[in-house]
């Protein structure tokens, strides 16, 4: 997707060689606009599936996915990284780890909004080692739902995710997918 | 607003007393196509404003802020409860208290999305005890922008935030005051 490799070469930083800092426009600042055009690419890339339901986890991949939701008019479900008191009744969980934060969330989805007869595309901001995506993946498994597939925001190629991911069945439909990046801040995207 | 008060009536269960739960269509799994409705009802109460940037804070915010934003054409900013590696540089924070969670989180906006120059409208999903609006408030003003106001979808006004809030000299549109919940279930609204 041109226009994001674009804003990614334009006002992404490189930080400890290996993170993508993109919060002017993606996950801190949300350019509108452009996620109305991300939310599009996703609806034409999956445009061959029914898809009844977007999921995704809490917080950088919500805004993306609400802007997903709308291109296939459907609703979002997002997976949250706490058992609160608001959540109360049955719950799928997950296990996650996350390297951004090292640390991992126990993720968990509501019961009564992931049913067996949904067929469900995950929707994340980045994929880099792929845990988000396989913890999600395994949640829509426990509620018998099917899983379409994951759209990805930004793909870092170079990480092990993508091919994991993969190698497990899951379709990935990545906008971008940056091959390298160096300590310069030099990014590199396949193709 | 009448389709957002149905919708509670309908599908929110009141939990301990003072808990209500909106996770059906609100803030765990989201109905696209009442937010769009949330969002245009967000822009005629504040049409009169000149508003270049909604703010919000993660999690629950970001899907109704982002629906905002598409009204008004203006970016989404959401505040950050966690420093994180990919948050660099200065930031603005402030320290805010969630009785859902019951722990203080730092929050933070990073320096270089809030300018002097933004007109601010703080979207969140709550309003019960006015500690994120105010934390919020906070921020905006170390930003030196201007706040113009707080758009939230659920009030509690049988809470003391509201009066607290407003008391400060902040405009606060509610699309939904409840003023009363009993443990057996039964919501009241304002008029």
């Amino acid at each position: 997707m041109e226009i994001l490799k674009e804003r990614i070469l334009k006002e992404g930083k490189v930080r400890n060689g290996d993170v993508l800092k993109v919060g002017t426009f993606l996950n801190h600042q949300i350019d509108i606009k452009l996620l109305e055009e991300i939310g599009k690419e996703f609806k034409k890339r999956f445009s061959d599936c029914d898809i009844t339901k977007i999921l995704t986890i809490e917080s950088s991949g919500i805004a993306i996915a609400c802007m997903a939701a709308q291109s296939f008019g459907v609703p979002v479900v997002f997976a949250k990284k706490n058992t609160t008191k608001n959540l109360d009744g049955g719950v799928y969980s997950s296990q996650i780890y996350s390297f951004t934060h090292g640390k991992t969330y126990n993720v968990v989805v509501s019961k009564e909004i992931l049913l067996a007869d949904d067929k469900v595309l995950i929707i994340d901001d980045f994929l880099a080692n792929g845990k988000a995506v396989q913890g999600l993946a395994n949640i829509v498994e426990k509620s018998g739902a099917s899983l379409v597939g994951a759209g990805i925001v930004i793909e870092k190629s170079f990480e092990p995710g993508g091919k994991e991911v993969r190698g497990k069945g899951i379709r990935v439909e990545s906008l971008a997918k940056i091959s390298a990046m160096s300590p310069d801040g030099k990014i590199e995207f396949e193709d």
